[in-house]
């Protein structure tokens, strides 16, 4: 079965918004077995989402829309739909209602824009969203099914989850789409490429392999497809199993798990705790880890010592070693990591120091250069490293890279 | 003029990665007054990318394409790009020394994959992408313009920034699209769009305006369209004043502007220096606050006291004002304002405790609710908010409250 997505808004033809409900939708249509055809972004436009459903609905089973159901102004996509449906607006009273109870709980007044909200298009069945005031609507049309959702992220996501994919997960039983996704960390796309092509070159046909670089990261996704599911589940476990013999030191988790999330595993399971010290990456990676749900477990604090002044004051620091080697040195890492770990009273700790630039560069440490410290109750482990030239993915590179040496501890 | 933009990459529709260069690129585009009329993300199939060219030229001017180009073998775009343009293969010098400069730089070994990156079709203007192993490519048909783009962001936007757009600005120079968006805190989007209707419905018939909600922030986004330039430049700056009349309290910053940009400059302007202490936000605030170039010059650090032990170790907090009103208070806010304020020395600081979720909430105090408290050297400003239930949204939403309280003292 085959799925076309059109998310409608002005505003991401402009680019003032970054489309992420297509990405998510799509990996939820993968995992019913759905494959997505196409994905179309229009605009705020009454004859374009009319041009837009006649076309694809030529060649999808399922077309998802998302986008244009906001109470305000440029949104039109309702009455194009009801002009592509041959049908009209009428008054629902459950999804009046829905507005009148969010509005109460949020204590603000009900406005006349969002009462006409509540009318819905007459030949759709109505699906309520209890986190906004717009409800989706699922369409039948010629044996196609049509489904309108908001953009609005949290809300489409949830009316999808609860509503939209147990309906959908009924209309499709045949074919699935499989991925396992490894993650991997330390080299460059092309260097892992060579390293495992002669793995590459005996997958299986039915299995396709893509290489997906982030800063600091290369994801190997691998996609099977077929009509038997636990063939596809255990055709993808042996190419993992191989693939793992392979590069074993390079991985660091797979499918949706994170640097973050497998750091934080190994902590909780260890019943270890953990602090950090930040320069250059400026809370960054705290919040890297107290993004994970339960992370008070092992995560106790940071201390983010932008300023030389906060590095003497808050972790000890030497001020002879700064005077001595400058901020971004072996030896003051160092003195981080052991001065943080001592006054959070932690079993691990994380220390970074960096030029993360666009200014601060000198010729001897160029933006970019970084030292990185993991302390334990026995020793202390620092690396050099040279990122790049850019304020944002040096942040992001350094933090990988810390995280990645306290697993490599904690292993 | 008018624009298509494909965008070319099976994890794109499996929804593996998230797609931001058609946001950006969109942007761009309308800078240069070239209209983007549709987005379309398509496959790495060669039959798919040579259909979805022969389409989407029917009805544009210019059509750029990314992704597709990376040396390893799910990449399909440049053969695709042959067949559709009736070219071969052919060897660059220039893009092979490109590519050997880059191994050299970083002290990799070349494969015989990152050879053949140097081959681009013989049809087209080859463009250098000094970040990159990728060459782009400038094709001309029938009066149409075809750019290809590596997938990449950060060579797209090089090569885009530094070799196509000037280019572009010579081949279009008719008509502008200009834009002015307007950042407001606070309120949600209904309760903006009645405040400001009388105005938003007197806007010109040439000026549309958009609602742009996310956590925290809504942005109005004004749009010109026309053919003199200074014209929609003084009808939107006449619009912008007259909005900041009707909500002068909820405009926080313009266009490009962040929380995190607006107090940076505020706090740099004013010479002031400033501290946080973060609980449940985690280092998130301190992350914002660092992203900023330049923020060392008002930013000395953060405390990230997640743990109860760290509030009182690290900032000073009276242990029994824990025990007897929850660390989830306005008491310890205040006590952690003040007490990073003054340990690291800062004019301002900003203290934040809540229960970001999903558990730890309580009857009394649910799973959203925050104390956020300002300090400076003759007071402290302290408030409680309440959240939702996403720990996510949460965290996001309750630094951008902090961040607001601290600019409204600024002001």
């Amino acid at each position: 079965m085959e799925a076309e997505i059109i998310t409608i808004g002005d505003e991401l033809l402009i680019g003032q918004v970054v489309d992420t409900n297509s990405a998510w939708l799509a990996e939820q249509l993968n995992l019913l077995g759905i494959k997505v055809h196409q994905i179309t972004t229009i605009s705020d436009s009454h004859e374009e989402i009319i041009k837009t459903l006649t076309e694809v609905s030529r060649h999808a089973d399922i077309i998802l829309l998302t986008g244009g159901l906001g109470p305000t102004k440029d949104d039109v996509t309702k009455l194009a739909l009801c002009e592509f449906f041959d049908t009209y607006l009428v008054f629902n009273q459950d999804a009046y209602e829905n507005v009148e109870r969010l509005f109460r709980q949020r204590g603000f007044l009900m406005t006349e824009i969002n009462r006409q909200q509540a009318s819905i298009p007459a030949a759709c069945t109505p699906i309520p969203n209890p986190e906004g005031t717009a409800p989706g609507m699922w369409f039948e049309k010629d044996g196609k099914i049509f489904i309108s959702m908001p953009g609005v992220p949290f809300e489409m996501k949830s009316i999808f989850i609860n509503q939209i994919a147990p309906k959908l997960a009924k209309v499709n039983n045949t074919l699935y789409i499989l991925h396992k996704t490894i993650l991997t960390h330390g080299v460059g796309e092309s260097f892992l490429a060579q390293t495992i092509e002669a793995w590459e070159d005996n997958l299986p046909s039915n299995i396709k392999l893509a290489y997906l670089p982030q800063p600091g990261v290369v994801r190997l996704r691998l996609s099977a497809v077929g009509n038997n599911k636990s063939l596809l589940e255990n055709q993808l476990n042996e190419e993992q199993v191989k693939l793992l013999h392979i590069i074993p030191d390079l991985v660091f988790g797979f499918d949706n798990d994170s640097m973050e999330s497998v750091v934080g595993q190994l902590l909780r399971m260890s019943g270890k705790t953990l602090s950090t010290a930040e320069s250059c990456t400026g809370g960054y990676i705290a919040h890297l880890i107290t993004s994970i749900p339960g992370s008070s477990f092992y995560f106790k604090g940071s201390v983010v010592a932008y300023s030389n002044e906060v590095k003497v004051s808050q972790l000890n620091v030497a001020r002879q070693a700064i005077i001595d080697n400058g901020a971004v040195s072996e030896v003051v890492v160092r003195q981080m990591a052991e001065g943080v770990r001592k006054n959070l009273q932690t079993d691990y700790s994380i220390a970074v120091t960096g030029v993360a630039g666009p200014d601060g560069g000198s010729e001897e440490k160029p933006v970019g250069t970084t030292w990185i410290a993991v302390a334990t109750s026995e020793k202390v482990v620092s690396h050099r490293f040279h990122f790049g030239e850019h304020r944002d993915r040096n942040i992001r590179r350094a933090a990988l890279a810390a995280l990645n040496m306290l697993r490599q501890e904690l292993k």
